[in-house]
């Protein structure tokens, strides 16, 4: 079976009555399962992680759209996030046996519908976008609601489905395609902030170090420790256990050890099972010996109708 | 669903003619999976590893008998590996969802048809057994299919179900229940083979070491090394990870170093996630985190019909 995974953004994490519509409306939709739904006051902002196969997916976000765009004000909307708009960002994560193409083709139709229901304005971005300086979804959500009207307006800022205006109160969406993203912190046992911070740096792919990482310092004053906070962007090419060891490495250079570490929601199984053949020094070993996912491939054959 | 996996272990190894038609015949059975099938000509003897609800195991394996039963004679039956019958043993695994019960339930059904329809003597193994005596294979495999006639006769040797005499070409059948075991071996760099068997009595359960290791030395004469060859009998208990790290240990004590390991065969996804966790160093680490395990329990709950 094709899964999908589909992470929306969107910008309400203060009147739980109105999250709280949203989550049931999502629970509701048939074919498609609620993983999790997180909210943040301060950001004002709740995420939801929903996994399906495409059909089922478009049904249940054109439903969220309909809701968010009913319940939702970014006229009166204040939070910490940047935001463009009452559904901000969905993008579309390629699960089981889905391809890349799947979403990129979903993120498409999905702007389309969306488009010509709701009257909004769509931008896709990421593996998605139709022009290269769409790639970037900061470079998209710059001037947010606020500068909206002024953005559409300017050359090279059509949108890429719907209006050259915003919805009045429902502002843009962005929609998009991307690779399964691992969040990933690793603690140090030390309250020096700039420890983190040049770890950070020289683990990231803007400092020159690993390809698919993103990294920042943070500072865990309750914890009296420092964090190296980090989102690995392809997990598949900078592997958790590669991104382990160089941010040790860089610890012990400084005389610095490491307490623990953390992976923040979800995380494919294969990311910590290549982690687990690393710890054992395991040769010569195949994903194909690891009996869940030849469960899953042998009993969904299709087979002759049970005698 | 509840899936269990079978591992029988038939008395053939040499004529891939009867090896190949059994192989066919679970390959068509309905509701089954084959995921491995691998024959041992100096053994004399095929192990099949299927999985599969327990109605559609026991069709299967009421199939495998039938067709082991017509083309496989013990009266002329060589080989190093220890055999009682034609069809020697079926151990009976829980997996996904599946307990211990329900492959107890299914070894005793089994039995009870086996004998009724066949004629053979039946004994209950491990988990199945319904007296304690009869709990190790070693002990009721002990005579083989020449000293099945004596061994039958004698009080407290009853089968569990069927004759108290053998089948005159088939002997006799052991069935059971077992936990998932995990085949892993620990290469060692030296040729001395004494350093593995030491290493080998010194972590296994017998020597007073790990719970649920069974070990042996094994002299890899092509590779000029030497290795510690186990069985995980209950990985859940015994991690891979602690496994290794005793190994190594004992390795270390004695000056050597671990070249590197392997798992033959198939291994849970969890036993690798464990060890990936702990290479981590992860804190707070739920299994629920995993995305296929949240993907298999999501999408499978009941949901209202597509529209």
């Amino acid at each position: 079976m094709t899964i999908i995974e589909c992470v929306p953004n969107v910008s309400e994490g203060r009147r739980t009555e109105v999250v709280q519509a949203l989550v049931e409306a999502m629970s509701r939709s048939p074919g498609v399962g609620l993983l999790d739904a997180s909210s943040d006051p301060s950001h004002n902002r709740s995420v939801f992680t929903l996994v399906g196969a495409a059909r089922a997916l478009k049904a249940a976000l054109l439903t969220l759209y309909a809701l968010a765009i009913e319940r939702i004000d970014l006229r009166t909307h204040r939070g910490a996030h940047p935001r463009i708009g009452a559904v901000d960002v969905v993008p579309f994560v390629p699960l089981q046996d889905a391809t890349f193409e799947d979403c990129i083709t979903l993120a498409r139709e999905l702007g389309h519908s969306v488009a010509e229901r709701f009257g909004l304005p769509v931008y896709l971005y990421e593996a998605a976008a139709l022009r290269p300086d769409r790639s970037s979804l900061d470079e998209i959500r710059r001037g947010q609601f606020e500068g909206l009207h002024t953005k559409l307006a300017q050359p090279g800022w059509e949108p890429d489905f719907g209006p050259n205006v915003p919805h009045p109160s429902a502002g843009a969406t962005v929609i998009g395609a991307r690779r399964l993203l691992i969040a990933y912190n690793v603690n140090l046992d030390t309250d020096q902030f700039d420890v983190a911070r040049q770890i950070a740096a020289a683990v990231r792919a803007s400092g020159g170090g690993l390809r698919h990482v993103k990294a920042m310092g943070v500072d865990l004053v309750h914890r009296r420790l420092v964090q190296v906070s980090m989102n690995l962007t392809d997990y598949e090419e900078t592997t958790l256990d590669t991104v382990f060891d160089a941010v040790k490495r860089e610890a012990e250079r400084r005389g610095v050890a490491i307490v623990d570490s953390e992976i923040v929601g979800m995380v494919p199984a294969r990311a910590l099972i290549e982690a687990g053949v690393r710890y054992l020094q395991l040769e010569g070993f195949r994903l194909e010996q690891v009996l869940e996912r030849r469960l899953s491939s042998t009993l969904t054959l299709p087979r002759r109708p049970s005698s």
